[in-house]
């Protein structure tokens, strides 16, 4: 069943990255904030907008600064080389702390076997660094730092990222007063006790970390990944998923679906294969990733022997846990929280167990009539993920598959025991979060979010959706993306997307697009909903390019300017209707935002001085009066030729 | 720039429907429910479902009916042709009143120049019906009857099609005690001051209508229209806009899309055609609608004055009112709390005024310096609206088209008023609904549906979404069917869908299907969490058959079975694989599902008796250690061939 592509067979030869997923969006360049030092040189995307048409002279529209999770791949001045992989941005940054040391090479068993296998040449990608681990006695996470008081340059860099430099950048751009009055508008949001400072500082995110309510998951066999951070009192994050499986799909599609993720917006990717060449597919993955990459090892672990849950052992299992650590892998989603005596609490479940490591799990504990592995050896785990800085990703194996099972008792005794696992994990300043349903009805999720955060000490919590119906297999990423926002809303830090093949079948890259945005939506959502002091600004400038016809603006800074322009030229698609006072919906006569413009300009013409009529009530009804003559002698036109 | 399509110009001759439009989905038939008269037929579609395989006898799974507004289009029994339009199914309901009384033809001035131009004959439905108009000194609303405690038909055939006759036929079908315990589990819901019946009887119905917490849209012009009812007491509704414009689009395809809409469950189909022969095009929609129909009637009077707003007149728009009620329009939108006063609360808004009823009155206003002739002949309205029982559905002119704008004075002045004319109509005996946002963050949604409830003494709410982000265009059925779920369980009694295309053009047919699909989740889900009765069995109906593999039911409970049928064949394209106990997402080993169901059959074998093991502890543990060897011995295959 398995598809094998021509591709693949010379991928260490051909391996190219796909044209579509690199050229900058449009209207956008890549734009570096430096920090402390020239080697912090953070990334965004900077989106140019035109000027306001106006009677006089035109309004300048400041360009916006939105968060970039593209990396160099959107960047022209980048050479992109899959079989390169990306330049080691965190290099240096780590050799300085010199804690850690190079390694001859994998030290896992299976990691040498697979650098070894001359018949995997084809498919390898080139090694050309060597692992680095802990010196012996050290630990190397960014929790470990952040509790020595230590702000790291991760932390820097994360500082300037969320913190989107608004303040400075807004007024090295600023254009008039009314201008800024309508771009600074910000409601007041409602957080449920997250705290959003208006100014993200260093200090803060190292303080953050320190607390464990935020994580930032970067291997320090990852040096080629941006830092940043998941924590509810940062920008709600998304990850999106990819990942072979037995029955489809290629290495080369696999890359494609990463750079074609992050391009959209994902923030961390996880790469869930579980077909052949897991090893190897992770490998051009995470050498190509500037984004966290998160995997399930027991997927992995499963494949070694054979499918078979029940000959799976501590060993092969910490083998797997060494070899991805190794690699690069950021964080590691582990099933320890399905305990024996949770099972029989799913057997009158409408679907029973649904996560792949819960039933793999489950499967092993009943066989063996034990704890599992990942449970009795979590201390171990920590051992292994300190010295490389592997984050937990503490798996919700028993999560419900259906809105029946809900907030269910086999759903939250697990939830407890990740709390307890959490605890532990701290023990060895090991970062953690915590992973989330799954299939929850609207009215059932805040008892997610609250009683994690109860649960688990405030850990940032990760979820699948919650998808909040069942009855709509093929929008999946809808019925999920509801729920996604709520829970962001609420305190979730980031948000698993799902995709309208969810249930059905793999993802191509449209399903992973419509995925990714489908989030990006919910993320921002949620910020608005809490009142991000950084999220209202887009809204406000895309809304103004709107509400004045500039339909480039709205595009561009929408979360995809293609469909978009796409949509639009549908429609109307000539060049001159981009700057037509009027759209397709109601022609050139019906204009609502046309004659509302219209309404606005002739009733409450600006006056010279600074301040606006409306804001006196007095002026306002005289001004009315008067220029209800006026506006009836001029006989305003509906409708301007362009 | 308007497309002249071959097919207009001899619609009279040629129009046909839409094959696709009319086929009955798959594994679906067209039941009826009759009441206590034979005349009362409510309609439903039973989705037939495959037995669950089990290693005894097959299990039997009994149909699922779910709300059908599909009306004859799904029904092989039934002879559609458009251009004679559908049976008259309220006709003789309405006659036995014996309170109307039929017109020699169309009282309007429009209505009777229309019918008599020549010119229009190949575009003209051939009427074979007289319009009816009560009854010199009658009120014909269902409001009327209501409370004077009469039980109508319409009330009667509403309360069989909300309560889906649940409890009889599950007795009728019903399969085994554990069937019954899994498609019968409800959450408990949270319903914010909803009422929800375990029953819905005929006098609950009417004491809903009485009490002006729910409508039901009616028009004696329209008795093709199959009752249905609209307040937060029931189930959730959804509305689906068409309608050509200036710039594009014919009468046949608005048409389609009325029949695709309804197909797909839309619940009331809004025609807001602002173009060429709007009067010819709403009279083939009405003819050929099951739902009830709205309209703006501002939009057609705007077109006799030229476009010029400051043109309109009370005399105008009162002739429109008229012609559009005797063509059998159920509810009007009218914007008649755009008062002058609060145009000038709008100058400062990110996008002042979006709707566009309120723009056209804002404007009149102004240049007139008056208040409105909607307000100023608001109880003249009420009383042409109760000769034909058209419903109100009150505009929110101000609603706030940017995130920015929510929940502003404008806004919420406008809302105020809108609670004036709601006491003002129902003193008139005659149905209301409120109009609401909009683009609004989703902290600040249940403000609007609170203060809606408050403001409008519990009047049934209608709103647009709302739009929790401006920065998706492209997506705006998910930036909005967030919204849209969260106001619904709230309170929100329906919800106005929004396409993909919103604010960049006019949608096709898939995007009208897509804008439906994503507002029935948002409906279902606003079901689920106010705990309405007879929502979740839908979903647990879905969630049985995919925990069975049962592929080709899981497609069929589905909002939309065609693209969960598709998407599924893109990865797994042979029959076989619809009966394979795997998907393409893991491949046969991996599958969480399948090791689920064998974690499940191996350690809890059913009991012989009927009690399950899993309900007694001890059995359980003690069945957990001997199945634990069984399960062992047996080495149980992960996989099955098929």
């Amino acid at each position: 069943m398995t598809r094998t592509t021509l591709t693949q067979n010379a991928l260490a030869e051909t391996a190219r990255v796909d044209a579509a997923a690199v050229a900058p969006l449009p209207g956008s360049r890549k734009i570096f904030v430096e920090g402390s030092t020239p080697d912090i040189r953070v990334p965004f995307r900077e989106i140019s907008l035109s000027p306001t048409r106006t009677s006089g002279a035109d309004e300048q529209n400041p360009p916006l600064l939105v968060y970039d999770t593209s990396g160099p791949y959107t960047d022209p001045e980048a050479e992109i080389d899959l079989r390169r992989g990306l330049a080691e941005l965190r290099r240096d940054w780590i050799e300085a702390r010199g804690d850690t040391e190079f390694l001859d090479g994998p030290t896992s068993e299976y990691g040498r076997r697979r650098a070894n296998d001359p018949m995997l040449a084809h498919l390898r990608f080139e090694l050309t660094r060597k692992p680095r681990r802990a010196r012996e006695g050290k630990n190397v996470t960014q929790l470990h730092y952040a509790r020595q008081g230590i702000i790291t340059p991760e932390m820097e860099f994360i500082a300037i990222r969320e913190n989107q430099k608004r303040q400075a950048l807004s007024t090295q751009y600023s254009g008039s007063d009314e201008v800024e009055r309508i771009l600074g508008h910000q409601h007041a949001g409602q957080g449920f006790g997250a705290r959003l400072p208006e100014e993200i500082t260093p200090e803060f995110v190292r303080d953050e970390v320190a607390a464990g309510r935020a994580i930032i998951p970067c291997n320090i066999n990852h040096p080629e990944s941006e830092p940043m951070i998941i924590g509810r009192n940062f920008l709600v994050k998304i990850n999106g998923n990819l990942g072979n499986s037995a029955v489809t799909s290629s290495i080369e599609d696999e890359v494609d679906k990463m750079t074609w993720g992050i391009r959209w917006g994902s923030d961390t990717i996880m790469d869930l294969s579980t077909g052949q060449n897991i090893h190897e597919t992770r490998e051009w993955i995470i050498r190509n990733a500037p984004v966290p990459i998160g995997t399930v090892p027991i997927y992995q672990a499963l494949e070694k022997v054979n499918g078979v849950a029940e000959d799976l052992t501590w060993e092969v299992f910490r083998d797997t846990l060494i070899e991805q650590a190794e690699q690069g892998v950021d964080y590691f989603t582990i099933h320890a929280g399905v305990l024996l005596r949770y099972v029989p609490l799913t057997a009158k479940r409408t679907t029973g167990i649904v996560s792949r490591g819960g039933s793999i799990m489950a499967k092993w504990c009943l066989y063996h009539h034990r704890e599992s592995f990942l449970y009795e050896h979590f201390e171990e785990i920590c051992e292994i993920c300190k010295r490389y800085d592997v984050a937990f990703s503490l798996g919700d194996g028993l999560r419900p598959g259906s809105v029946a099972d809900a907030n269910d008792e086999a759903q939250f005794a697990e939830l407890e025991t990740l709390g307890e696992l959490t605890r532990i994990a701290w023990q060895h300043d090991v970062q953690v979060m915590i992973e989330g349903p799954g299939h929850v009805p609207m009215h059932l999720i805040k008892q997610n979010m609250d009683k994690q955060l109860a649960e688990c000490d405030e850990a940032p919590f990760y979820t699948l959706g919650p998808l909040t119906t069942d009855i709509a297999p093929g929008y999946d990423h809808i019925t999920s993306g509801i729920g996604a926002a709520m829970i962001g809303w609420y305190g979730c830090a980031m948000l698993c997307y799902v995709t309208p093949k969810e249930h059905l079948g793999l993802p191509n890259k449209d399903d992973v697009k419509t995925g990714i945005i489908t989030y990006k939506i919910a993320a921002h959502a949620a910020d608005l909903a809490k009142g991000h002091p950084a999220a209202q600004r887009r809204d406000n400038a895309l809304s103004k390019a709107r509400f004045e016809f500039r339909w480039e603006d709205q595009f561009n800074l929408g979360l995809d300017p293609d469909t978009a322009r796409e949509y639009h030229d549908e429609t109307l698609p000539k060049d001159s209707a981009k700057v037509a006072h009027f759209c397709s919906m109601c022609g050139p006569k019906f204009c609502s935002m046309k004659i509302s413009q219209e309404v606005r300009d002739s009733v409450f013409k600006r006056s010279a001085a600074d301040k606006h009529p409306a804001d006196d009530p007095e002026a306002v009804k005289k001004g009315l009066k008067d220029q209800a003559q006026a506006f009836r002698d001029a006989g305003a036109q509906l409708y301007q030729e362009v």
